[in-house]
């Protein structure tokens, strides 16, 4: 493998179909999309990387499907782009699993359960495992369809048992000479990494679902993960988050660093190294926090990229009784355009928030837990609270179909 | 086109994910599958036509899913049978679309969508239209994207309408060297045929659905027809239903006529013709009216395909009060297995028939409607009836999705 060069471009949790607060976000992940495309054009990729998490529900509706599939097509047939992809959390395996076999045919690698994780993709100087999301049900009834006893598979009752398994039957398929790629869509955590809110007791209730961590991949000369929104979240300098292409909450808008964006992850006998490639929205998500008189003055709102991005808008030190007669929401939108949330904190000493007027059906059940608990903490869901949240709707959703 | 010869099997309305009562028919689909895979091997057929109803629903479970995609891997990857597909209203035309153009490059020819009726698939002899099912409401849109002006594209309220401006497009196509197939999912009814049920009065009410009759296909040498579930539904001798290869409800199980099979098409430059191939049952469905007596009777049970076959029973004559003490299900399960319904008939002289056990939530609306007509006049709807009942239902659902 002397010499050789190979270029992926490394993103995932694109979540086709997301709402936000019942804003559809499709214009703005087709928007990600073009750049995405364009990146890899660019830069002459080998191949685009979609690390889980394609769509966001197990029954996206009839427009996702038809925008993702014209994304695969622009892709793969128009511009001639292999794609290694694999199913999330969200993702319904069986259902992405439909068509497949005869995508194969251009190169677009498409895997939704364990048993297909396996085969690697080969090239001359490259091995590349696609392991889609998988749970330890799963990993139970794929060792025991494998000849494992009942009793032996039984044993298979965490996350981290369950990808021991998994990492030590890919090392057996690892061919000495070429280098050891690994696609797949987990948590996992810094070695040592102390997150008092999945210790190994609570994970073990939920499935053992956050409990992996890097060294478990420590074969692989280099993991390009999905599952946990923002790339800096990546657990090593080789074990990598891409992050998502688009903000799909104010939390994530709300941190300070907002970048999202793609890897581009260049492969060589001597380096594996990534470059990250920022994507620009067509609508941003402006997350403000200001009192009433500031959000009217034609002073502070004129200077507020006003109807053409987002607003999130809290409302501080409010006082209802002085606002009787305003509709509050009407006066807002008259300055800024689409507010698609509106809080208002009654109280500056007082952390509590109060949701006026989001209407709850239109709110996704993690976009409520997360502010019931920042309601009650005054604190939002840190990342992996939040990915642990998003893992027990997701169980929920998988055990209706 | 000089002594050619092309044959092709005609099936359709697959409903693959359907239930009766409850019942999963996936194993007797299945089962069907395996013969009609069989007679495509047999026939060394030059293709597969599946004209429309693949799915039972626009949202079918993942087992269908799964169940589908083996069935066109087998026909058109493992056995290089080249496969055309069209949707019908039963199918969700944006979801079974993913993919299509993958399956292409295997000779898997699939439409969903009213515009991919235009490119027929040639060959040095034939050319294959391919018209999914669509409403009116689909050729407005269609036409006004071909420029037609929205006062003209309004005037498109009929199915009837709609077909004329499709076949005449279609006709402009043709290659007068060529044969003209037809592959679509419409209720056709012979010429003149009279149907009070079914005015146009009627019909304009829902769509105009069942408007069409077989002359608007007199340009085509042949059309292969789905959405009818019997082949004697056929409108010419060159109109042809295939019927489902399953068995659905109990009403087609009490026809006379009970054959469900396929057709093996042979298109010559001479001639057109079809050769019904009957598929066998791996369950059937056996419909018994028999008073109680009889149905207790070993030496009438015995010569009935007990605990093999399914059983639809209605008890004759019935008088609950003597028995009171009896589970009547309980003692019937005992004698022939599985029972999909069970009725009785209160009163012989009195057409009244009332479903004492059947859970409604088990029963497709179609069925429901169907029971209440049969409840009310004594007699099942008719197969045009039946028809239009499952269109209003599916017309519901599809603007539901």
């Amino acid at each position: 493998m002397e010499g050789f060069e190979m270029k992926l471009l490394h993103t995932a949790d694109w979540h086709i179909g997301r709402t936000l607060n019942g804003y559809s976000l499709l214009d703005e992940q087709e928007h990600a999309f073009d750049q995405i495309l364009q990146i890899a054009k660019d830069e002459k990729v080998d191949g685009i990387v979609i690390a889980g998490d394609i769509y966001d529900r197990a029954v996206p509706n009839p427009e996702a499907v038809t925008a993702l599939n014209e994304m695969f097509r622009q892709i793969n047939l128009k511009n001639q782009i292999p794609i290694y992809a694999i199913s999330g959390n969200h993702d319904s395996a069986k259902r992405l699993n439909y068509g497949r076999d005869w995508m194969e045919f251009t190169n677009f690698h498409l895997n939704t359960l364990l048993k297909e994780a396996f085969t690697p993709v080969e090239t001359d100087d490259v091995q590349i495992f696609m392991l889609p999301f998988f749970d330890p049900l799963d990993a139970r009834v794929y060792y025991h369809n494998q000849g494992m006893s009942e009793d032996e598979a039984k044993k298979i009752t965490t996350i981290g048992a369950a990808m021991e398994l998994v990492v030590s039957d890919m090392v057996k398929l690892f061919d000495p000479k070429k280098k050891h790629l690994l696609i797949t869509h987990f948590a996992v955590t810094a070695d040592g990494q102390d997150d008092d809110h999945l210790t190994s007791e609570t994970t073990s209730k939920v499935g053992g679902l956050a409990t992996l961590t890097a060294s478990q991949f420590k074969d692989f000369d280099y993991v390009m993960l999905g599952h946990i929104h923002t790339r800096f979240a990546s657990p090593s300098d080789t074990v990598r988050y891409s992050g998502s292409p688009v903000k799909f909450n104010i939390k994530e808008a709300r941190l300070k660093n907002k970048g999202k964006g793609v890897d581009i992850v260049t492969i060589s006998d001597s380096t594996i190294k990534e470059d990250y490639r920022p994507l620009t929205p067509k609508t941003d998500l402006i997350v403000l926090e200001e009192d009433w008189d500031t959000l009217c003055d034609a002073e502070f709102y004129k200077q507020q990229p006003v109807n053409k991005d987002w607003f999130a808008i809290t409302i501080k030190n409010f006082d209802r009784s002085e606002h009787a007669q305003t509709n509050i929401r009407a006066e807002l939108q008259k300055r800024y355009g689409t507010i698609i949330e509106l809080d208002y904190q009654v109280d500056s000493n007082n952390s509590e928030f109060t949701n006026v007027t989001t209407n709850i059906s239109e709110i996704s059940p993690e976009d409520t837990v997360g502010q019931f608990f920042k309601s009650i903490t005054g604190k939002d869901l840190s990342a992996p609270q939040m990915s642990l949240v998003e893992n027990i709707f997701n169980e929920v959703e998988r055990e209706k179909k």
